[in-house]
């Protein structure tokens, strides 16, 4: 029995059928069976094994499953860009290189049948912190090709370093009535804790859901039981390594998904989309890419601020304490930025919390520097949103567009319970 | 009857003492009792007013209190440096300036001679988003000072904005037996949702505990149930307004204060004081502050690295993505750094979780060009070791130490659920 094998163990009192996968610990069999969840199987309890299936059959040797698309179902566009998310299909086709067609996917989560008509593509194969700009543009392309070819869902395989900068770019930059939904895993599927099989399949169902707009699906607790549905411009990796690491910020998440039941529960309104518009894809991918993100901190020195200046940035976003402040070490290089036309904007380095600068003199006096508060928009959405309105609007327009809501990212109020 | 007043107020069957506060609606009067909680009454059920003290009396008119010490309480000093926690006591001594006499704490806060005895000093008037190195210095001067005079324990009331470095920056260059506990307020005084009187008893409660080490008090829920005391080293600011902002991160709080009861409820290990040498103060100010901090995101260019590294700093904190990764687009500034003997170290912009840079190839070859992971560390916590570090030791060991525990900031494991 080897890992990659599927098989049939017999215990005293019942049976698992399922895949071998790598355990960490030596006495116990890790089986991952076909509804994607994992089991850990003590050895010395195993009465028989059937090797239904060899592991060892080289990929391309794999017949097609000839799957026909299923009438009721919805057709799925899964594009992946690389990943832990990814790597697991490559280990269940024992490809070392990225294997996303349909097939790869319904033999590694045969339970996605169930829930939509697949169609697997690679577009790119990175680890997520090596996502750039430009690629950002490459996704939205692929989604419109996807779209334009009759996907009514988009899933978006996706490192998760970098998951909640593209999710906010690609908010901005396509407008669609289809539903695009990022998915990422914390753990990959050589661990028995991967959360890759069942964010898959719940971010698949999301899919299908009649609504439109972009969002990002993880699991919403540490422990297999519900995942969470986030809106694109409200998410942040707020954890290096638990599986529930992505949160709605200053907002609650779009919805729960059951990855077992496959109910969707709504927790707030969402936008649903127009079916007859559903093959309407207007992209706007012009990103300003001369834009930086910056975290003040006691002392932080006005020459930083200058050197972005001269150094040909248009826009910076300013990653404040508290409310939205600066040490007045910084106030020079403000004021150096603003005399350069520079676009200079503020969030809050709390995280959670909306800025106000106008409740301590240090905020009113950054805003007469043309400082222009994010209100409760994230750091990293506030970042990619200066460079889309950048690359699309003149300096004075954009000023403006940065404290209005464009793609959900400002609210005007904000739940202080979240 | 006017803001500052003293008076008492009759109702049909109650009866109200307090100062008059400033009320957000005109239809209700705004009490702060003695015991520093506020009450808001409905003008029209007011049946008389009588004036017991006028507020009006100029702050230097006020007879002193001539409060004699009580042997069985212990001697705290109240250091005042600035922000919305100070200026309740500016308030209601009518004045502009600050005012932190003994005096006027108690006369705003009765309840503090039951808790201790008091003496209080300005040591800085500054709003924390303005807090500098020097003045970090200033402050372990001052919190040295009060000790070899006999205080017993310290609290040091502050901003809220930089609140989290400061307490980082006293935990690495104080050495004491004696607690110094950080207090702040997320509402002035001025708004009847103020946390300034409960955090300010509560942290001289804390104050008299045999404990020693650098520690932060602030409201553990957003009502006026109980306080959390933060290890100095674990904590940040993580909300913009709620008076729960303050979070330790990896880590549960040290301790519930209940400011009602006085009740101090331990949560884990704390270190105790050693009563023997409590007048020992042993102080390390030296700071190297060519220290910066540099969030990364999608597309950082080399360059900006290389302009830290041509302007003489000597060490960067890189705050990275997931488990501690950086665009390869970073790494020829990274390969530059490491070339120029400047000192860079990872943490992650998760905020909660540990840096592991062993798991992804980026995170490898990141360790191969020099960069040290921070583990468990706080951005800003790493932030101001490396300046503590590099001020007092050869590059080569500081580089060793940036990744080992010194004053609680690197744990050998985190819990999970924090």
């Amino acid at each position: 029995m080897d890992i990659g094998d599927f098989v049939k163990l017999e215990l005293e009192n019942t049976t698992y059928s399922g895949t071998v996968m790598p355990s960490l610990n030596e006495d116990t069999v890790v089986i991952k069976m076909k509804s994607g969840y994992n089991v850990g199987i003590d050895k010395k309890k195993i009465k028989n094994i059937e090797i239904l299936e060899s592991g060892d059959k080289p990929k391309y040797g794999l017949p097609p499953l000839n799957l026909e698309k299923n009438p009721k179902l919805k057709n799925i566009s899964i594009l992946s860009t690389g990943g832990t998310v990814a790597s697991r299909v490559d280990y269940k086709t024992g490809a070392v290189h990225p294997a996303f067609t349909a097939d790869d996917l319904i033999r590694a989560v045969p339970e996605l049948m169930d829930v939509a008509n697949i169609k697997g593509k690679v577009i790119l194969n990175i680890l997520s912190e090596n996502m750039l700009p430009k690629y950002w543009v490459m996704t939205a392309d692929a989604i419109k090709e996807e779209i334009e070819n009759g996907a009514e869902g988009i899933v978006i395989a996706h490192g998760t370093d970098t998951m909640h900068y593209t999710a906010s770019a690609l908010s901005f930059m396509v407008n669609s009535e289809v539903p695009i939904i990022l998915v990422g895993a914390q753990r990959s599927s050589d661990r028995p804790s991967s959360d890759a099989a069942l964010n898959i399949i719940a971010a698949v169902k999301a899919a299908t859901e009649p609504i439109k707009g972009v969002y990002v699906l993880m699991h919403g607790e540490t422990g297999d039981t519900v995942c969470h549905l986030h809106e694109g411009t409200k998410v942040r990796k707020l954890h290096s390594s638990r599986r529930d690491a992505f949160k709605s910020v200053n907002e609650t998440p779009i919805a729960e998904v059951n990855p077992f039941t496959k109910k969707v529960t709504y927790l707030r309104e969402v936008k649903s989309q127009d079916r007859s518009k559903i093959k309407e894809v207007v992209l706007n991918t012009n990103l300003e890419e001369k834009v930086a993100l910056i975290k003040v901190y006691p002392g932080i020195d006005s020459e930083i601020l200058k050197f972005y200046v001269d150094n040909g940035y248009k826009g910076i976003i300013l990653e404040g304490t508290g409310l939205g402040h600066t040490p007045e070490t910084f106030f020079e290089g403000i004021d150096y930025a603003n005399e350069n036309n520079v676009l200079v904007a503020m969030t809050t380095q709390t995280i959670n919390g909306r800025v106000n600068m106008n409740v301590y003199s240090n905020g009113r006096e950054l805003q007469a520097k043309g400082v222009i508060p994010c209100e409760d928009m994230l750091s990293e959405v506030a970042f990619v949103k200066l460079m889309h309105l950048l690359g699309n609007y003149e300096f004075k327009e954009a000023k403006e567009l940065m404290s209005k809501n464009i793609a959900g990212e400002i609210n005007e109020s904000i739940n202080l319970e979240c």
